[in-house]
């Protein structure tokens, strides 16, 4: 059977003979999703939830649709969980403000794995410099599985938050999610699991994981930038206060006292970004439309077929598992004597776009006793040829940095 | 001279009959912004400043030309005090969170006028709830003027803060800003300059102006949503923590320290949206193209046309100032004897649209002794007959209600 080049369905990539290796900072983006925004523009816009009139009425149903749309994806219990943010990093910064600094207090121990990305780090530090809490790490090994023992070492009966990925940004791996949450449960601290890199690849269900808090930005997903989304338990969202204030969060303001508005609305001030929402409403129709199965497979087998040749490419050292089915289309690798921004300008001028650095994870970097790496994450618009020109590109590098054949 | 018909440059109102009177709540957009967004998911698409290739140094270019001719349309010093943000409202709240929380304590005064939007003050009274300073009240006369006398009383010795806003969303006039700059100035107090409803319409001057911080939306200047910006004097930016934490915005992170980056990208943790800046950049130019005199010149006609029929209407009562030009485009109203949303909804039904309620203005709304008005705010894409069919269906809005002819 013959696979549908889904390169077609994304204008970047059909008009530009870019090999794009680096779906984990950001996707490319479907028609269908560039023309939903667009759309939005020339026939809905008005300012949502604000005007009494028919285009507000349209802005406002095409955002509210987006929010179910969402709240279905993740299988949330309610649109009320469903918090409409800038992107995963001000959803974290939110649960932090909102949820950190009010309920932590001395004494309380946050734990971080040791993988996280910054993201999911500094707002905790944060929270911990201004309550006296402790954040504390979970350790994990150089493959990225994390151990019962790891996990017992870190939890303490101190322990009231858990700040977690669903699947790391440089290993690829999965954490283990439901002991964590388990384990959290045990000591009655919160979960906050940073879903950045598993929503676009495989499904997510917030009742089945049962954590209280858990974030992911659109543009991972192919929507639009500016759109992200927070999750979070009603219970635990209305006993917060409100992060950011201003207009439509409100329902009375008087000189002398302020009543705000019921969730969601509550945690969203200020001007919605509804032709975003409606572009994410988009990309999840469209990931939806294609299925996960479909999306894991392609992504399985391209993985496999990268890994196996960098395996073959003398003087390279993968990061994480030697199983490429654990690694989620992520590959982090180093090459003997070249520096992962020299790897990176060499793929560029081959037209392959990966990324170099530390990957906003620079902890876990440190841990694995190498600052930076290059890394290719693979997304199901790829092709066999992007995994095959990737790989002559990359044995290659060694060669033009002087080291002979 | 047959003026420019500026609908035409705007999809919606091309293909739309409606007649738009809500640019205060957020303008429409232009066919040149629609397509620049589009163009830079076409064309440009990577994670701006992360990505070693092309891909990832177009984007990075694009965003940072963005800033670029943000700083020149407001005449910063530098592109170091132009910060990225969602909209206004996270603009203010950057200021509330960073300066606010970190450099007022108990005993500071904070000053806002009544005629603020709840943005910039919700913000505000949240800073004084945690720090122990007071929110204090700069009074208004019902015409929207400040006396000398009303900033004396409000000053003292005590005040550290003024939030105020460049032009009211609700009676469309100007504050005295140079004079409170000036005030603001001996005392020692900074000054937060909320310029959403003055960028889109007047020229402005951050370096002549010579306030602290100045933030607006790019929707309500026809940049597409979830782009705002943040001005603020470099000295104070270089001394204010960050606000969000996450990726981009540090030089180095291990387990004990971190250190953030520079100015501006210390405040701008997180993807950042850079297809919407790049849509930011565009309307500006658009605006420049056209030339606020331009402008101006459309909007203080359409504006005393609209003004001199409403006056002629019985049962009409314009708040406000009597003068026409001092509204800068926004003419908020009432009817005897019918409720603002009634008014909104019969001006709906003969294709008009309009704001109705309190404009997230509620202060204000208490001293007016009105819970709410109907606004019509127009920009310069409106014309001559958007006035006549306003004019003509809020004339007929009593006979409809039943009040006989």
């Amino acid at each position: 059977m013959q696979m549908k080049n889904f390169k077609e369905d994304f204008p970047l990539l059909r008009e530009n003979p870019v090999v794009y290796l680096d779906s984990a900072a950001t996707a490319q983006r479907p028609e269908s999703v560039i023309n939903s925004e667009m759309e939005f523009y020339k026939k809905c816009n008005a300012n949502p939830l604000r005007g009494l009139y028919d285009l507000g009425f349209k802005a406002t149903e095409c955002y509210e649709q987006s929010r179910e749309t969402v709240r279905k994806f993740i299988n949330a219990r309610s649109e009320r969980e469903i918090i409409f943010t800038r992107n995963a990093t001000e959803s974290l910064n939110l649960v932090a403000y909102s949820y950190g600094m009010n309920f932590l207090k001395k004494s309380d121990e946050i734990l971080v794995t040791v993988m996280e990305h910054h993201s999911n780090q500094l707002p905790w530090r944060v929270v911990a410099e201004k309550t006296g809490a402790a954040v504390k790490y979970i350790e994990c090994n150089s493959d990225g599985t994390i151990t019962e023992e790891q996990l017992k070492q870190a939890f303490s009966e101190r322990t009231r938050l858990v700040a977690v990925t669903h699947i790391s940004n440089v290993l690829g791996c999965k954490t283990p999610i439901k002991r964590i949450t388990e384990l959290a449960k045990e000591c009655g601290a919160v979960v906050v699991l940073d879903a950045s890199q598993s929503v676009p690849h495989i499904p997510v269900d917030v009742q089945s994981l049962d954590v209280d808090f858990l974030a992911f930005s659109g543009h991972k997903l192919m929507a639009p930038f500016g759109i992200g989304v927070l999750y979070g338990k009603e219970s635990l969202l209305e006993k917060m206060p409100p992060f950011l204030t201003g207009g439509e969060m409100i329902d009375s303001v008087t000189r002398d006292k302020v009543i705000y508005s019921d969730l969601p609305h509550k945690f969203e001030a200020g001007t919605v970004n509804a032709a975003g929402a409606w572009g994410l409403k988009t990309a999840i129709e469209y990931i939806q439309n294609i299925g996960f199965d479909t999306i894991g497979g392609i992504e399985e087998e391209l993985t496999k077929r990268a890994f196996d040749g960098l395996m073959k490419i003398p003087h390279i050292h993968i990061q994480g598992s030697n199983n490429p089915k654990e690694h989620c289309g992520i590959i982090s690798f180093t090459i003997d004597g070249v520096h992962p921004h020299d790897v990176s300008s060499i793929l560029d001028a081959d037209g392959i776009a990966v990324r170099a650095g530390h990957h906003c994870a620079q902890p876990l970097m440190e841990f694995l006793g190498i600052p930076s790496t290059t890394r290719a994450s693979i997304y199901f618009y790829n092709t066999k040829d992007d995994i095959d020109a990737f790989l002559n590109s990359v044995s290659s590098v060694r060669r033009r940095m002087g080291y002979g054949k």
